[in-house]
């Protein structure tokens, strides 16, 4: 075991790269992603949404792929398999289906909350309430994780002010969330925002705020995540190959790149529990099964350098 | 003028970007370029260098590019104009043909002083000193700025310790530099790694520790700048477009990407002078004129977000 401090990763490329993704992927090719990122050592894994086909065709298999992941705990026992779901009815179907751990997505700005979940944010506070009565009234437990997305801007309402999000968070916390996360959903966010809200945020919750979910559309996603690292944050959303981008800005960068995280990470003498070439392979079998899609990130493009040590 | 804190900008893509380019610029591209990064209101931009055309064919014209920034300062009287030059020669051609202020690259590394240089680390310091004697005793004035190039790793030396950063910028500041940069040269450095060289150099050489000049080799060219900036650094060199990549690295990155870097301090409340939506406009004079060259950096395509105020 490491003496060194662990940051975690949860990947979640097969959920929030795929779903924006121009191209569709095949279930076995998610799948053989799926364990080739587990084969890399990422401790947690978002595999896909519960939420109607009609709305995200790309998940409409997330039922099969939980079945599909949860079958690679013989060989990866610790693996943490979580689902998105935007409502009870999600919730319903990740327990059912035996997902470890769920997240539930709730806009800090009225805007994106109506746009994208057809809900004000207090009603939707008032839904991830309803999802924790009712999943603690299920004989397994199964952490919910409540995430403030918009939390540092908002490409309806525009600017987000932090207050907005400490409320939110609050009312998350209020409601029995096991973790509180903080999204940069639309990739606005600079450093010294993320240290302002983090702080902020964790003056009124404490240590139930957990991670931080990050965008890389205007560039800055690895000094966001050095200025949530600097705050004590250590949890990070990312993604392989920074896969999916942005459905209103296009070329731009999707989530954080997971291989460039990794290696800063582990050279700043970090745990990750990732092994950084053979997350360079979880990359390639991502590039063969979704072959148009752009690949972002340097480090993968420039190979590992030769001064870098991994964390022992 | 503006009360905010100042964090200066040195564009070096007509220099560090050009010179690893796969294709030419032509001179006249190369000066509708450095006037229109003049326009965007970027102060300081390292026009070209004094090398051997032989050694790289790409700064052949760097006389008639000095020649023809020169003639911007009567609508930007306050531009600086910098070239490179790696030995007298270099800084007589320089001062002969009126550059503002000149800039030398001093390996910390062994084996990169040698294969770039042709001369060990304390041979060029040497240099340095007959240089700063030469300027010194000519009627004009010109800054002479020093950079430990491979402060952060070398791609043939390995690791390079603090120590070695420490040893060459004592050994350029005793030599009379007006500045000591430092430079990672290769983009292997992390933020952890930045902040403890600039902490040791600075307690060695004080203020003439001048700016950090990094490249996105791996993917954390801006979180090493917030790094740096987070240690008192207020001076960046960077590139539009990371224009250039590396020589070893196909497909890596060049330096950090103005666009990503102005949009990262502006939005943290420093003023850089520079006007984002311009320089954008000089990222397109520099496509037209290099249309084959790949352009890096996320801001540019994501659009400036709607949240963006500019530092006033």
């Amino acid at each position: 075991m490491s003496t060194r401090e662990r940051a975690m990763i949860c990947e979640v490329g097969p959920r929030d790269g795929l779903q924006i993704a121009k191209t569709r992927m095949s279930t076995p090719d998610k799948l053989a992603w799926i364990e080739a990122i587990a084969a890399a050592g990422v401790g947690e894994i978002e595999i896909g949404s519960f939420v109607p086909p009609r709305v995200i065709p790309q998940m409409a298999d997330t039922g099969e792929i939980l079945a599909g992941s949860l079958r690679l705990l013989d060989r990866y026992p610790d693996l943490v398999v979580q689902t998105l779901i935007p409502n009870l009815r999600g919730a319903q179907a990740a327990y059912e289906g035996g997902a470890h751990r769920v997240s539930i997505p709730v806009s800090v700005s009225e805007g994106h909350s109506r746009s994208n979940l057809n809900r004000s944010v207090d009603e939707q506070i008032a839904e991830v309430e309803r999802i924790i009565a009712w999943v603690r009234a299920q004989p397994r437990a199964m952490p919910v994780l409540a995430a403030c997305s918009t939390a540092f801007g908002c490409s309806i309402d525009g600017v987000v002010r932090t207050e907005q999000v400490v409320r939110v968070a609050a009312g998350l916390a209020e409601a029995g969330a096991d973790q509180v996360m903080l999204a940069d959903t639309v990739g606005y966010a600079h450093p010294a925002q993320i240290k302002e809200v983090v702080r902020a945020v964790r003056a009124e919750i404490g240590d139930r705020l957990g991670g931080i979910h990050l965008h890389d559309t205007c560039g800055l996603g690895i000094a966001n995540a050095l200025a949530a690292l600097e705050e004590g944050v250590r949890q990070f959303d990312s993604c392989i190959a920074g896969l999916g981008g942005c459905p209103y800005a296009p070329g731009a960068s999707g989530n954080i790149v997971t291989e460039d995280l990794v290696f800063m990470l582990e050279s700043m003498g970090f745990a990750t529990g990732i092994d950084l070439a053979k997350l360079l392979e979880a990359r390639a079998v991502l590039h063969a099964g979704l072959p148009a899609e752009p690949m972002h990130g340097q480090l993968p493009k420039a190979g590992i350098p030769r001064t870098f040590k991994a964390a022992a």
